[in-house]
């Protein structure tokens, strides 16, 4: 895997936030829990976050005050956690799994090898602590509608959850999921993406910053009645989040186009 | 490096080009060419591909044929060659070096390591041929206004130029180099990066696509009188250009959304 070679970015660079999230991805790569395919994901996710401002817009808070209610409401609820999300977050998404009464962390890779699985939920058992269940390598069943390594998962895992939060999933997963009847909260930086259209709830976010905010916005409600959690889940209409969300970045590209040419007169340096 | 894995990609998949051209990128990565960064990087250049519909676009053609009479009418032109490069296109680098009379093509890389840069050069001898001489390893100089590793530069190279073709660049060494009063011809796939802004002409296009198109652009006005070539060059205007670029981009987006609602009227598989 390489050496741990850290370079160091100053403070005052312009995408310091950026380029910071993008070692750890590098790091995590490097320590086996990503896979060279996760870090062009990563990247095509850093250029939409880009267009959407680098931060957590009212569309997105909106989405994941929906989903906090689902999570809270849900006998079942399974965490995904793929190599991204390992490499990421995975202290979010422990703290996460913590704050839910009884919800379950599986690992599910799209380029699965079984020492990666092994790699990603020994780390995740560390953070999460014991009273979390981790469910890793070894899985006992499969997801109907995906072929065959992708379909590996865990009877007490997907296959009998009824909300599963997946962040940074691709599309034949959610699809498969949403065919199987379950309630999906997906994170994704794509608002046009198969993933975005076919969850129950889109968070059009970087999980960077929507995992921590879901697991404020799960303890905020944690003592509110079941009633109003559920008008919160049900009131949430997904479309029309995603056009808004969509709509935004558009409105977003463009102010950009027109500031740029209000700040650059005829080339700033020339 | 690992082994050389890679993946078949049946001809008919949606996204058959750009799957082969990630398959050119992780090659280049696992053959010591390219950082992990670079296949961040990639990433990213991707999803803006996929806006400008990974053609390449008329505002794109005009700021190829620009860079062509720019490239022509330099006296020390300097093609500056970084891992993604080498990894993409480094055939197209070579041809490009090869077209113009006293082209020289020099190793700058954002992550530097001395034994990278020896393998990008020693690949970009073997493709270049004799005639082009080729920058690597063992930099005799330093770009004023760029931190420690990534100053390094050539006094035949980079600090003798009056133009530098970069493409793939970051935003700092681009600044770097106008500051110099060198005209700087950027390949960057983001219309509002700062590479983009800064640069005298950005190409707002896939460096796959670009450069082949360059080199061609180059031999059509080979022959032409300076004057005309100087009418070319000057009569560009990049800021004009990118707007239009950014234009195309927007449009696209708009079309791709109500595409998508069209085509998903409430949920298709809810």
């Amino acid at each position: 895997m390489g050496s741990e070679k850290m370079h160091r970015i100053p403070k005052d660079h312009p995408r310091y936030t950026s380029l910071r999230i993008r070692q750890r991805m590098v790091s995590g790569w490097r320590r086996g829990l990503a896979a060279p395919e996760g870090l062009l994901a990563h990247g095509r996710g850093e250029a939409f976050d880009y267009l959407l401002g680098e931060r957590t817009q009212p569309e997105a808070a909106k989405a994941i005050r929906a989903a906090a209610a689902t999570l809270l409401l849900a006998r079942h609820p399974v965490l995904s956690v793929n190599g991204n999300v390992a490499a990421l977050a995975p202290d979010s998404m422990a703290a996460l799994a913590r704050s839910l009464p009884s919800a379950v962390l599986e690992v599910n890779l799209f380029h699965r090898s079984e020492a990666r699985a092994r790699r990603i939920a020994a780390r995740m058992k560390r953070l999460a602590g014991r009273r979390v269940r981790v469910l890793g390598p070894s899985p006992d069943a499969r997801l109907p509608g995906l072929s065959s390594p992708r379909a590996r998962s865990f009877k007490e895992g997907m296959l009998s959850a009824d909300v599963v939060l997946v962040p940074l999933e691709d599309g034949d997963r959610t699809e498969a999921l949403r065919r199987a009847r379950k309630k999906v909260v997906a994170v994704d930086l794509n608002p046009l993406s198969r993933t975005a259209r076919t969850a129950s709830i889109t968070i059009v976010d970087n999980v960077i910053r929507a995992l921590p905010e879901l697991t404020r916005q799960v303890c905020a409600l944690r003592r509110r009645p079941p009633s109003e959690l559920k008008r919160l889940a049900t009131r949430f209409d997904n479309r029309a989040n995603l056009a808004r969300a969509l709509g935004r970045m558009l409105a977003r590209l463009r102010a950009l186009s027109e500031r740029r040419r209000a700040l650059d007169p005829a080339g700033r340096r020339a």
